[in-house]
């Protein structure tokens, strides 16, 4: 777990799509965001202010979470003198870079003589429990995608943000490193060893009430085949009560494998839920949510019309046309 | 890649059942067995020539192989001794069990010292790739369960052997402990990260010649909550040309999760062929392995006869009855 509120350190991000984690953050838990932190020749702004390391802790934030990607992946050594002063001043590191924090020696002998913490979000730092499949109390709703990067994501963040606005007991659940960031806990599905996928699921989303509902957010898909065995462990280790089919309608081929064509929505309903109600006979698919970004509106609502008179169920594009949809079928349940 | 061949250290094994591993060794690879080591107190015989370590390295022995297993699967202070000897006499050192060879300071000291390999086959020693998806040259088969434990290890060994004595090009691929040492290599692939799953399956099966068969090991269940994520990272990275189903009708209920009855060899035959045309459109279901070893054989022949009636495909024991019927379909593709 993660301390909030943040400081996003943007660094020399040298444009607003660099910073995309941080985006991610500030779009979906502003509440988290106490500032943000640029360095010179930062292109990246979140219209957050901008802080000094000791403004930002005065002002409560507790982790320098760093919210910009560049190239690889890597720590760039132009941050790592914020980065040593963050631990001195008293904050903790979060990071969902491919290169660790916590194998940059630097950094371990800061945190280590300050006794701050450097997280990693792409590696799990729990010992997960293989999965018992025993039935949960409370409610779940799984994204599942005919492939990956369709907006699964967006759709439970999407979810979540409409089910609270209306008074509704909902939690999302990340399974991904930009997600973890986001919410400052999850499991990182993809780095979880095989036998305790579904087992991590499980303890993501534990007994709750009866009323709660945990949006968990979709990982690759069963039709994806470098991915399809982490899209199982989360139908199964979910047990989830409803599904949303995801979909990004102009996408040529399965992402990264070109001689691979996207599933019909039909396929991805009929093969998840099948393997779904394994876990959970009452699992119900409740909707579709069409990332449309590509498509200019009125082709982006003649879609969903079809979408919806084609399969007999909502259609939307949550970030762009709402959730409300996909929330009223989940409340019917 | 474990050396052969083998010395099969038999340790102090109270009976034959704490010495399995020893025993399938010797059971499908006695080529690959120059004799064993047994301590005093040891009540396990695989029917090999008791060795002291000298006579079996003068005897060509390149690995000392623990075949035996004790409650907790831990490296019993009771064998360091001969373990130290052994790689100072030359040895390697290749071990299943649960607590590794290389998290003892004294083993990997020696080994060090030595210029010794210490294989523990629990986890894995290649970085595996994400999986592409391509089309690879030769054939494959895989052998998917009704439930874990109901022999698909052994299904794959009877058709591996049955192919090698009709002058087939075949080889069994292993993806479990157990198979690994019988072999000498193979991926642990409950021991794999979530994202590597389905490229270690493709790493394992590569290109082969057009009449070549792959004959992989499969692992849990698609109807096994706790494992189906592995299961289906076998199907998509090892692009099977052919299924076989296998099933163990005594039992009562999926192995480790009491609430959960097994399903039907119709929807394990299903499910499995739609998921492995995803990766492999030609894929086909050539026949049943049921593993009888709990009925008597009238009963079992009865069961065997009544399977193919409904299901219109071949049905054996190939462990009591031989693997011909599914060697025959296998070689008809």
């Amino acid at each position: 777990m993660i301390q909030t509120p943040y400081l996003l350190f943007l660094g020399d991000a040298p444009d607003g799509l660099a910073a995309k984690v941080a985006q991610g953050i500030k779009d979906w838990r502003p509440e988290n965001c106490v500032g943000q932190f640029r360095m010179d020749g930062c292109n990246a702004d979140m219209g957050l202010p901008d802080m000094t390391l000791e403004e930002a802790r005065a002002a409560g934030a507790k982790t320098l979470v760093i919210g910009v990607a560049n190239r690889g992946g890597i720590i760039s050594p132009a941050w790592k003198k914020v980065l040593v002063m963050a631990l001195e001043e008293g904050f903790d590191l979060a990071s969902g870079l491919h290169n660790l924090l916590r194998d940059e020696p630097d950094l371990v002998a800061v945190a280590e003589a300050t006794g701050r913490s450097l997280h990693d979000v792409r590696v799990p730092e729990v010992d997960y429990p293989i999965a018992n499949g025993e039935k949960r109390r409370g409610k779940r709703c799984l994204a599942v995608g005919t492939d990956c990067s369709v907006g699964k994501m967006y759709t439970a963040l999407c979810l979540d943000r409409e089910m609270r606005e209306r008074g509704m007991k909902a939690t999302f659940r990340a399974t991904g490193q930009t997600g973890i960031l986001i919410t400052g806990d999850g499991v990182p599905l993809d780095a979880v060893i095989a036998d305790f996928m579904a087992g991590s699921i499980e303890w993501l989303t534990p007994d709750n009430d009866d009323d709660h509902w945990d949006i968990i957010e979709g990982q690759g898909s069963l039709f994806h085949v470098s991915f399809s065995g982490v899209t199982m462990a989360l139908i199964h280790g979910g047990q989830p009560d409803a599904l949303i089919v995801c979909h990004e309608p102009t996408r040529e081929h399965m992402r990264g494998l070109p001689s691979y064509t996207l599933p019909s929505l039909e396929a991805v309903r009929d093969m998840a839920l099948a393997l779904a109600r394994v876990a959970n006979p009452a699992c119900q698919v409740v909707g579709y949510s069409i990332n449309t970004k590509a498509m200019p509106e009125d082709e982006a609502r003649a879609y969903l019309a079809d979408v919806e008179a084609r399969l007999g169920l909502p259609a939307t594009d949550p970030f762009r046309f709402g959730a409300g949809k996909l929330v009223d079928a989940l409340a019917a349940i």
